[in-house]
């Protein structure tokens, strides 16, 4: 059932209405930026407590609404919510990251995973959140809900943490294709199913994060990514799509055809070749560098203007990556208002 | 004085000779992929004791081109040992990385560092490495002397680590750009008397490696790298030198038409866009995946194969990247193998 949002110029945007300026919000806009965010961080145990428990996960989607006035809430999680109803338990560790206390393997590790519906129903207290958003959100602004494409949970599943070369994900792809493909394909299945059940709670869009994929190329990407990119875009029902493959400027020409209503685009990528390749249709997502937010006012009110116009219409601004934590919050507040001050 | 070498072909490639088929080296190929080189550093306090011993810095630089038949050696050193001798120095931590317990904060700590000839003049014991490695090659291969690029040295000493985003040293670059520049041009001064200073010791080509490049995008690396890049190339004298910016795709144009004789290319991109980009005069070095080496050698003879041709004339083998510490050696050498039996 569609809603009626008192602000509601991003679904604006997805329905081809002829909107005053772009949406704006900010990847990880809910988070250490916000002392709303910190101070309720600070009574928990850790991050996962903070996912795990919908009314604060609610409160802490709902922030930056309050705070800075964005015209999307992003549901609190974490991409990492796949492998562990999957059967791969993850842990955030304070100040360091994600840790997987046991990797994938082997093909009987690929085995043992459980996928889709079954994998999806696991994470109840994820549709408990957007249930608890949804009512503390009154309508204001739209919900956005979202996913790790299955490459990069692949990646940590494989890896058990973060990693500058991603060389054992990597490794098990040059040497276990086949297993790889089956991995990527329980991946797949689950999100569906997650994505679709986050939009039956009430996601009005959803996001696919494959934070990863710069560190693959082109015949990797076209083997391992893009099959499950499209069954996933074909798969999700009920609300629109933004694809963010980070640092895949390689394949941005088959991204932009997968069928997607908007591509996100990270800061590397200049606007004017990347508009000339991808057309003026598709809605694109970005790219403001999200270390411009460090730099003086009046540098990043020329900034917002610049990409605003060069971008054109059909564009989300965003940054091209999540806020950076120590990003001043005066100047993530003039970003905002800068964005809502701009007219085509 | 050029220098006659029983293998010389290397040599050949950049003088514009008709060669048979391409040289090929590993950017890392000195290092713990060799059972040698594990020998010499299990026998010593650290990393740096090695980079500091000059006949030990020439022992491990030479293993490759006994142990892998590589057309060239590389000598065996660390990118940070130029902020070192321009008053910031460096530790190197087993497992966890590079360590500058003081880091750059402010102007002041720019001003206080020395440069040019005076900073150079502090590395005698690279080029007492060199001589060293000059000795136990005897005319056998040419050698690689190389820099880190004023970026990529820049993003250390701010960040006084490795980082994801170098958000750090990005952060100096907008609110500091004065000071920046300052700091990138002490290190080009440096940079240029140390290259200098190698070639003057036996260095028959050189590399310049902007690892960090792809942190950046393209206002950013007009304004921040590609001057500093041009004067380090005009500045460098008595030796060709291979550019190699890693994840600078952005760029691409630019830096091909700086004048060095050589670029290095990571294994995101795809040759046949990239030849027709900057042409077919441009000597390309790279860019086989390294993971590729853990695949099953068929595939390994294949890929060598697909690359050669695709890259045709002009072409230096390599990998992507450094070769990652875990490859099996036996892939190494089948590698190696194979492109010295590949023919035009």
């Amino acid at each position: 059932m569609k809603r009626a949002y008192k602000n509601d110029i991003l679904l604006r945007l997805f329905e081809g209405d002829n909107i005053e300026r772009p949406p704006v919000w900010l990847m990880r806009q809910a988070g250490r930026i916000l002392p709303q965010y910190r101070a309720i961080r600070n009574n928990l145990s850790g991050f996962k407590e903070l996912v795990e428990t919908p009314e604060l996960a609610a409160e802490v989607t709902v922030q930056p609404v309050d705070e800075l006035g964005v015209d999307a809430a992003i549901i609190f999680s974490d991409i990492l919510v796949i492998p562990e109803a999957m059967g791969l338990p993850y842990e955030l560790i304070e100040k360091v990251g994600p840790r997987f206390p046991r990797t994938i393997q082997s093909a009987a590790d690929i085995d043992a995973l459980i996928e889709g519906e079954e994998a999806a129903h696991e994470l109840q207290y994820v549709y408990n959140a957007l249930d608890a958003t949804k009512s503390l959100l009154d309508d204001r602004v739209p919900l956005i809900g979202f996913s790790g494409a299955p490459w990069t949970l692949f990646s940590y599943m494989l890896e058990g943490q973060g990693s500058k070369t991603f060389s054992k994900a990597k490794k098990f792809l040059y040497q276990e294709r086949e297993a790889s493909h089956r991995l990527l394909a329980k991946l797949t299945s689950t999100i569906i199913a997650y994505l679709n059940q986050k939009i039956e709670h009430g996601a009005d869009v959803v996001q696919l994060f494959d934070s990863w994929a710069g560190v693959l190329n082109k015949p990797l990407y076209d083997e391992f990514c893009l099959p499950y990119l499209k069954q996933i875009i074909d798969g999700v029902q009920g609300a629109p799509l933004i694809l963010f493959c980070r640092g895949a400027w390689f394949s941005l020409d088959d991204l932009a055809g997968l069928g997607s209503q908007a591509l996100g685009i990270d800061w590397n990528m200049s606007i004017k070749p990347l508009r000339e390749q991808v057309g003026s249709d598709i809605i694109l997502q970005g790219n403001m560098d999200p270390c411009m937010l460090y730099a003086p006012t009046s540098e990043i009110g020329l900034e917002v203007d610049r990409i605003c116009s060069a971008m054109g219409r059909n564009h989300i601004m965003n940054l091209g990556h999540g806020v950076y934590p120590d990003t001043p919050l005066a100047h993530v507040k003039f970003f905002v208002d800068q964005v809502k001050k701009y007219r085509y």
